[in-house]
């Protein structure tokens, strides 16, 4: 199944996916993309993942004139930059995304492996397919609720909360099951995690190594971040 | 117009909401709620708030066992609690929330003024009226870009950066216009403030105070926040 947890009793939603890919390549709005390469992505449009992964971040100007580091422990090269980026997740093959416009964050897509590809479309070129359309929106009604899950995360005062929380529900959403293990297929760095949770490379450096020795995650050779399967309860996620 | 930006070429929206709160008290799907008093929630059900606000939060339990105060400043009486609460936003009328179960975070909803109305209702009793499941619809998609920008706003590694953001957010999203200000016309306590952004009730107090020396925002006699119009831009705010 390519799309959704709900479609499956939907009509044939691969065969829906597989034509609206072909409609797409026929009307030149799909594109393959390298690893970090940018996806020009604009408001009122929507973006679906055909193969490969999108990495979304924001970016933010800094306010240089009151650069105080307050409540920042370790100093940061990073923290000199003028933008500041945060990740705000992937999306996954069958999964739509969509940008909004605001004027203080600009949000912005990358290919976060090689070889993906991207299909383009207006609300409306999907009114031919309107159990699709209805895919969609239930897509963002659940990352809507994975994201009130990651404000959760968020909202705790200790890092290392932040991080373990964070990590979880991240492999929750799109780790594999790999020798008693849940994993991330993607790699990630410390700064972009740092970039999620209000923290800087340093620490999540630092808190990374102490719930490693704690057993609580490992890291492969691969750099993928895996989690004890005790901390995960898949199944227990119910909208 | 009751329920959404989206709504205004649709068929009547006013008159599809007076008829859904007409059949949900007929049908005994409604109630309202004193300040704070907790509105009994459960996945696979919709609810809309007919007259008031709610306040939605989580909550999750805090490893005890590990508790080593990182990268916390402050001492805080709140941190040796056994549980954490975030404030995830405020729903308010004319709009749906849902709440998720979830192993590690539980969702509860709160009236946060006086004499709120809420029914509920599941989305099978929705397919009377089509254009309002719609509705619902597209109130979800707008919330996860909403809370796309909450986290671009928490993934800051500055404090005084998250709580400018997460407040100028806020006051975007439900502030009123009052004398050059946009203000919240809901109260929120610094506790509330510092458990969305991952800091403390001690760091907020401080750092609103310098905010309010600044001129960056301002706190009126019945305690709401307002900020400076100059930092806002509503009308630059497009899906």
């Amino acid at each position: 199944m390519q799309f959704s947890d709900h479609s499956s009793e939907e009509s044939h939603p691969i065969l829906t996916w597989k034509s609206i890919m072909d409609w797409a390549q026929t009307h030149y709005r799909d594109r393959i993309f390298r690893k970090d390469e940018q996806i020009p992505v604009r408001p009122q449009l929507i973006y679906l993942v055909n193969q490969g992964a999108i990495r979304l971040v924001s970016e933010t100007q800094m306010h240089q004139e009151d650069h105080c580091l307050d409540n920042i422990t370790e100093s940061d090269p990073g923290l000199t930059e003028e933008v500041e980026t945060a990740f705000l997740g992937f999306v996954g093959v069958g999964k739509p995304f969509e940008v909004l416009s605001h004027h203080s964050f600009s949000f912005h897509a990358y290919a976060h492996v090689d070889y993906t590809q991207v299909a383009w479309l207006y609300w409306q070129d999907l009114e031919n397919w309107p159990d699709f359309r209805q895919e969609i929106y239930n897509a963002f009604r659940d990352q809507h609720q994975r994201k009130l899950l990651w404000l959760s995360a968020l909202g705790q005062r200790r890092t290392i909360d932040r991080l373990t929380s964070f990590l979880t529900l991240l492999i929750e959403e799109y780790g594999r099951e790999n020798d008693q293990q849940y994993c991330l297929p993607y790699t990630l760095t410390h700064a972009q995690i740092g970039s999620a949770i209000g923290s800087t490379r340093v620490t999540v450096t630092r808190l990374m190594g102490k719930l490693r020795r704690q057993g609580i995650i490992s890291v492969k050779n691969d750099n993928s971040i895996c989690i004890n399967t005790l901390l995960i309860d898949r199944n227990n996620l119910k909208l």
